[in-house]
């Protein structure tokens, strides 16, 4: 949701997602199981006589399918990773067939919590289960399936993402080329669930969220979504990149020695919280911080990452960013090493960026021509 | 608010707090005016007859005149620096005579926003000023003449307690002898400032806030207390300290794939909030993070911090901690190359310490032994 005007020459363009109906019931981490479901993609690019050159995208907390290009009906509303992947960009679309997907309990256009329940007739709300990593790799899989790709030439990711790629190399080795693990963790540490906890009290106990059922209720709970995006962008941040962003510089010149906004920072966030809050469907919100705080594919073999990692047989990109200080580097080296462990062939970079967690998501030279260098070398 | 049983031995023992009432009004640094206030103080250990053995202790946020000591009414409500105060601890009260204040503004019997304001007969609420560390130097100034104290041996605090060490030596340089500013800042970062925003946000948009006026309306803004508290503790405590404390220990055993406390994080932090929107007033949590964001001695003297500290005539002891990021050793470290600049005496610490900021409160051996050291050296 970039506001700057497209830039027509190397961009996919104008592009339409599309919707896929999955009839077979999709059986959870959980237990519990999705009778039946639709998941809302975007392809750019174009799939090859061997289907070898697709590319999957996965998306982080606030993201979609919308990876690249733009609407016709609103051109502003860029891809989320168009500065990546286009015509003669890193991901080169004239060479890989490119697949953006919303995830599972999405608000975006796949089957979520604002999605009517067949089995009531009504939102499912609070009844839509908890849906984990695992599950998200799942239904991609069988997305993959349907477009009639056997294997990815890469699974790509950042933050929420990474994990996704990083977990696809896990439940289907022999369906992932590479894996780009970019600001990455393999699992939250007790910080990171902390602030997720936080903004999941922020939603369940404002009035509006009636348990999770406000649909009904025509409300939505916009002041516990507005508090949890003022506090997930102070996370994506680098203290660096905020002083430097916003500082102390004051919205007025001098103290107003009032409550109303005093300091650009706090206009920012206000902004940002609010935005937010109109679009985004907070049971969609408690549901993806609840994948990031169960993500931990090491719990089920003793905490022991390398032992997780066993079966891995593809290629990876790891990059950390110095001022992420969500997922540090030191959370990325522990991917390494577990890879290495395994004798897996990894390539790993620290990249010394200044914008905190939120580097993944930026136009650095040195992170892009890493991964335009290793999307080259993919064979096809 | 200790939980633990007291120690007779080393204790100042039982304890009275003393309400005082100031008539003169108290012009505030915003332009506001106190008609008259009262402040509610503990002392321990005896003025000698010179007048000079006197320690004033500046609280930092969710702290009070009830330093050290218990009440007889409630023994485990142990002051809170308790480790650090009493007969042969390193602020030795066989010595020295120590005083601990309420801030105007304040919740623990200090004037403050759910006094009653003669003007009106009903609380202050959403009318009473904001208030900074200045003004409350000035009202703990007034409050040491009260108590015939022309100059405090050491004025001491950590965190917020610590910009009002400062900021005495600044006010009145020749009323300090000694300033221990610990864990401090010479002012807020943008991150800093945008934590305390995210806070204010949860606290202001409860529907029982009232804009401020609740106690009219029989209520209290428990919800966005206890937000703002989970989102402090977790400023307060270091990611190791977190992760050490609690890791990814889960309450259960194993998943449980809702939203009931899975993580013993989770249970820890809502334990906190909860608690805390007991006994802590909104309007004092608001206004004591505006004298956080406002506190900038440097801001009158075009950022210059040495050009603030240009009359300063106190020693210093400056300390931080190591795993301490909400203010960082680099935070302390200005604060002592500014002091460096005026050739002022100055002690600086960097104690490796993994509690985080709480870590001024800690019992820490080195950081006891530091401060016990400086005491001892004071002249009488």
């Amino acid at each position: 949701m970039n506001a700057a005007a497209p830039n027509i020459a190397d961009s996919v363009g104008a592009v339409t997602p599309v919707d896929v109906h999955f009839d077979a019931p999709l059986r959870l981490k959980s237990g519990a199981t999705m009778p039946q479901y639709d998941l809302r993609y975007e392809t750019y690019g174009t799939l090859n006589a061997q289907r070898s050159n697709a590319i999957l995208v996965c998306h982080a907390l606030n993201a979609s399918h919308h990876v690249a290009g733009w609407y016709a009906s609103d051109p502003r509303d860029i891809g989320w990773w168009d500065n990546l992947i286009g015509p003669g960009k890193p991901v080169d679309t004239n060479r890989f067939f490119v697949v953006g997907v919303n995830n599972l309990g999405g608000c975006h256009g796949s089957t979520g919590p604002a999605s009517v329940n067949p089995a009531t007739g009504r939102p499912w709300g609070a009844d839509f289960p908890v849906v984990t990593v695992d599950d998200w790799v799942e239904a991609q899989a069988r997305l993959a399936t349907h477009l009639g790709i056997e294997r990815f030439a890469a699974v790509i990711g950042g933050s929420l993402g990474a994990m996704q790629a990083l977990q696809w190399t896990m439940t289907y080795p022999d369906r992932v080329g590479l894996a780009l693990v970019s600001a990455g963790a393999p699992k939250l540490s007790a910080q990171n669930i902390a602030f997720n906890e936080v903004a999941r009290q922020a939603i369940t106990t404002d009035p509006d969220f009636h348990g999770g059922n406000y649909y009904e209720h025509g409300v939505v709970p916009r002041r516990g979504l507005r508090l949890a995006r003022m506090l997930g962008h102070i996370t994506y941040l680098s203290d660096d990149a905020m002083a430097e962003k916003f500082g102390r510089e004051l919205r007025g010149g001098e103290f107003k020695f009032g409550f109303d906004v005093e300091f650009e920072i706090e206009s920012y966030l206000r902004y940002q919280g609010d935005k937010f809050s109109t679009y985004f469907d907070a049971n969609t919100y408690l549901r993806i911080t609840k994948a990031l705080d169960y993500f931990d594919p090491a719990f089920e073999h003793g905490g022991n990452l390398s032992a997780a990692l066993k079966g891995a047989r593809s290629r990876y990109l790891v990059v950390s960013f110095t001022s992420d200080w969500r997922f540090s580097p030191a959370r990325s080296r522990e991917i390494v090493k577990a890879l290495l462990d395994n004798r897996l062939n990894v390539t790993y970079a620290e990249i010394d960026a200044p914008h905190g967690h939120d580097a993944f998501l930026m136009d650095d030279p040195r992170y892009h021509a890493l991964i335009r260098a290793t999307m080259e070398s993919l064979p096809q």
